[in-house]
Parts: C-alpha cells; structure tokens; sequence
C-alpha cells in the first residue's frame, strides 16, 4: 500500500527493461524487444497491480501476470497491425512493416508464449485460475478482432453489435487485467465481479473516447492527423449512429464518402466530420462515453474497501478518460 | 493398459470429433474446425498417450494433454503455410488459401489458445509442470521456425546447424508429448529423461525420412509430387551433404539448380536428384537416420519397465520411420 501510479509503472518499466530478451536466433527477438521496449501507457499491468494493492496484498505478486497480460497486449498489436495495414505504432514502424510479415507472425507468436510463460510465474495458489482467466481473455480478444474484420465487409452494423465487438477486443482485456490482480490478493467474489464490471464499463468509455479522438482530437497534441478511421472506412460507434440520426441528404453524402469514390482523404474526412458535427456527434458521444464511465465508477463504489483505497484506480481512469492522445 | 495402437487412435479421433467448436463468429471457428477435423496421423497425441500408458497410468488423464498437443500442432500447420506460401496441406487447400492470410493469422491464434485451454484440463497434480514444459516446446517450435526461414536466405548451412533447426521445429514437440504423458503418469525423472532423448533422436529420424521422401519417395504411395523441397530451394539434409561431398562439376551444377536460372521444374528436380544418386545420397540419408534410430532405440532400452509395456511405442515408431507417405 502506499505506492502512487507513477511508482507502479515504474516499477512495470523496470521489469520490463530488465526482461531478458536476448534469446537466439536474433530475427525472431529482436521485434520482441522493439514491440515491448517501444513505450505504451501500461495500463493493463497497472490495472493489475492497483487490483491487487487495493485488496492489501503484497503487489510483488502480481508482477508476473501483470508483465505477462502487458507481453500479450503487445502481441496482439504485432498481429492487428498485419491484419489492419496499420504501418505505425506508437509513431514509429510497425513490426511488419520494419521487418516484414512472416516475422511479424513468428514473432508474434513467440510473444504469445512469453506472455503464458510469465503468467505461469504467478504463485501457485491462484496460478490455475489466473490461467483460466487469461486464456479466456485470449479467446475473447480474438472473437472480437475477427467481428472488427467482419464489419469491414458489411453495411448495417449495429450500435449493440458494435458495442459487443468493441467489448471483446478492447474491454475484456482491462477489465480481467483488474479481475487478475484481484484473485492474486484473494479478493471476496462479489468484489472480484464488481471490479471486473467496472472494468468493462470502463474499457467502452475508452474506446468511445478512442473513437472520438481519432475524429475529433487537436492535432498538436493527438500526435498525428485526424481521421484516420474516416479514411479506413472503420464502423465506429459515431459512424453507426450518424446513420441512425441522419437524414436521406446526410446518408447519401455518407454512403459516398465511404464508397472510396471520393479521391481526396482531406475531402473524405471533411465530409464525414460534418455530417458528425451537423448531428451534434461531438456531443453526443462525450456524454455517451460519460454515461458509460458513471455506470462503471456506480460498480467501483459497491466494492466495500476504505475510499482511499480507491484513489489509485479512479486517478487512472480519470488520466485516461481525459487524455488528449 | 492392454490398449493397441488402433485402439488409442479411435479415443483420440473421438476425442477430436466431439470438440465443441461452434463458437461465434463462425468466420474465426470454421478454419479451426478445418484444420482439425481434416485428419493427419495425430502422432503426438497418440504418443502422449502412449507414454502415459507405459508407466501404467489411467490414460484419461492424458487425454486433456494430448488433445492440447494436437491443436496446437495443428496450428503451427496454419502459420507455417503463410510464412511457407504452402497452398496444400493433406491433400486439401490450406487455410490462407481457402480463406485468406488474415483468417489463417488470427484462427491460428485462438487455435493457440485453444490448445492451452485443453492443456489446463490436465489434473491439477501435474498441471503446472505440465504447462512449464508445454510453453519451452512453443518457443522452441517458433525458433525452430525462424531457423528455418533464416536459412532459405543463407547459401552456407552447416550439417549441425541444420540438426538443430529440425530438433527444434520438428523433433521437440513428439519428444515434449511422450514426456508429458510420463510425467502425467508420475513416472521417474531419470526414465522421463530416457524417453525424452529417445523422443528426440526418433523425431530427427523422422525429420530425415521425411526429407528422403520428398526426393525418392513412390509417387504412387507418397500421394504427391516429389521434389518439393528442391523447387522450393529448400537447405534439407540432403542438399547440405551433397554440398560437403560434391566436386567442382557437381557443385556448379547445384548452385545452377538452386539459383532458379533453370526455367523447368522437373529440369531441376532431374538435375538435384541425380547430383544426389551419384553421391549415393540416397542409401547415406537412409543409414543416417538408421543411425539416429538406433541411438534412438538405446535410450528406450535403459528405460526399466517390461518389455510388452514398450510394444506400443516400438511399434508406432516402426510404422513411422517404416512409412512410404
């Protein structure tokens, strides 16, 4: 107890500088180290290290899973960006595109292992179910990359269906990473399911709030341009409801924008944004995240520890729901 | 005990028949479904078995392993045919042909998954030992893996570094599999360590025979084309021995083969393969791998338990270093 985030996450990035990552041959760790060595918030392991803190255990424990969920976050990354083209990651080349696509895979995959092999380095008491949990995770995060991949191809997502992908690709991973950190410090279960709903809850305010950044973030501190769903033709939650708000003129223009028969992405993007600012989108889905983020933080006040437990956990939210970039 | 071989094979395949694989979204499960239920001789669950049975232990409890260790060779086939460009596997189109290089990425992933989830259903006495060993053998396969790759860009692969690219890629995991039946089945550390040495020395003869088969194998039985491996340029046994062996003619003439300057494939193949038949290569591979066989077989004769309990595994090993296909 007693520790800040500052100092978790230092002590995440510490772990994670001295992870021995030198293993031969070279080509396949070498992106391993670039991919884990490469930045990021990490707020997985943190969520799993403010878990178990705010139960009173001695977070050491929860070191080993929190590095392993961080190891196979990243490893998701290295397959995504195959999967979607994305070239850049974190402002620099994405481990495909630096190297090329079969390491991407490989290497991926070795990733995937290493994170199973520090998941395994949880102590023995609460090892199985953490590896339940875990591996239920991975199954999950794939369900929903490959809903994102099936949305690409139709017209008429809905807001649940969105919403339930949205679920399993990005909030299923923070919201067991708090689950996680919970059984190590042997939590009661009713906590440990009340975190775990927060978590949820609070994994679709970020991604909404991803959403809307990605649209309507200030360029000079979103760290690179706008739009880059618009112009992915991506079904985010502010495109699936402007079809649901727009009028015929509005749907048209819409359909056309995302038809690729515009040849300009500045046109493309200009387009869209303001079909979504003529619909008060903007808005719109700042209160929505904010309603999400409510309905989370009513989940965290049922868990029954003194308030100043708490301080951790609703301080990172709030950094990460404000966050510009 | 008192199983067959057969016997064995029919608990594995019904095993795999009634996998509950009907997730959703069907596009992420259907290729898992695919690959598993299309067959292949399911070696490594059958030898996990088999160990277990050995040392005289209720083989259901293996049968969470095995089926773990068949999935998760099962997908190693799907990422292999990307990085490989492999358009067939069993006589059908590979997963990144019949679908695409996407699905094939991310059902493999789940696979993986998959493969954990079943290893997590071995009983608890043994679960964590079992996962420990389970995860070396992933990361070997993947070094094994980028070996390989490495090698297709090298001209000079020495003998040893191709006899450690094909333990790791190909001999570890039947190796692992016996090893983890006898650890399922409590048996002593001293013969889990003979079994596996005997699993290893097996899998490089089965790793030779199998390139031997590529070149002289009846195409009749071998059920393909032979010559594969020479137009994919591939650095096997074979090919590594006729470059230490060859003179200036030979040599020339090889370098010519494998530059891709010669236009026809069977040209090619002709070229390699009688290279080969003057340098004997043919009946050298052959005693080679008798020879790892051999050495192999020392290690199953120190283990201490009754003869009639290595009849299967014999017998098994047989049928596999004896096979056309």
């Amino acid at each position: 107890m007693g520790y800040t985030i500052e100092d978790l996450l230092k002590k995440i990035n510490d772990e994670i500088d001295n992870l021995d990552i030198t293993g031969e041959p070279g080509e396949l760790y070498s992106p391993v180290k670039y991919s884990l060595k490469n930045g990021g918030k990490r707020v997985r392991p943190l969520m799993a290290l403010i878990a178990c803190d705010m139960f009173g255990e001695n977070i050491d424990k929860a070191i080993p899973a929190a590095i392993g969920l961080e190891v196979f976050h990243n490893f998701t990354l290295l397959h995504d960006d195959i999967m979607d083209q994305s070239p850049m990651r974190r402002g620099k080349p994405s481990v495909y595109k630096k190297w090329n696509t079969n390491t991407a895979i490989l290497s991926g995959d070795v990733m995937f292992a290493l994170a199973y092999q520090y998941m395994l380095k949880t102590p023995d008491k609460n090892l199985k179910r953490i590896l339940e949990v875990f591996n239920e995770t991975v199954i999950q995060v794939c369900e929903g990359q490959q809903y994102d991949m099936n949305f690409e191809a139709i017209s008429n997502v809905s807001e649940a269906e969105y919403l339930n992908m949205i679920r399993l690709k990005t909030a299923v991973l923070p919201a067991n990473s708090l689950k996680i950190g919970a059984i190590v410090a042997a939590a009661p279960e009713n906590e440990i399911q009340n975190l775990y709903l927060f978590g949820e809850l609070f994994g679709l305010a970020f991604q909404l709030k991803d959403d809307w950044l990605d649209v309507f973030g200030d360029e000079n501190v979103f760290g690179k341009k706008t739009g880059g769903d618009i112009i992915a033709n991506k079904k985010t939650w502010l495109y699936i409801k402007a079809f649901e708000m727009a009028n015929k003129d509005q749907i048209k223009k819409l359909k056309e924008a995302y038809s690729n028969r515009i040849q300009h992405p500045e046109e493309k993007i200009n387009i869209v944004k303001n079909i979504y600012i003529q619909l008060e989108l903007n808005k719109l889905a700042i209160s929505h995240m904010e309603k999400y983020y409510q309905r989370a933080f009513d989940y965290l006040e049922k868990i029954k520890i003194p308030e100043e437990s708490k301080s951790n956990i609703t301080r990172l939210i709030n950094l990460l729901i404000e966050r510009k970039s």
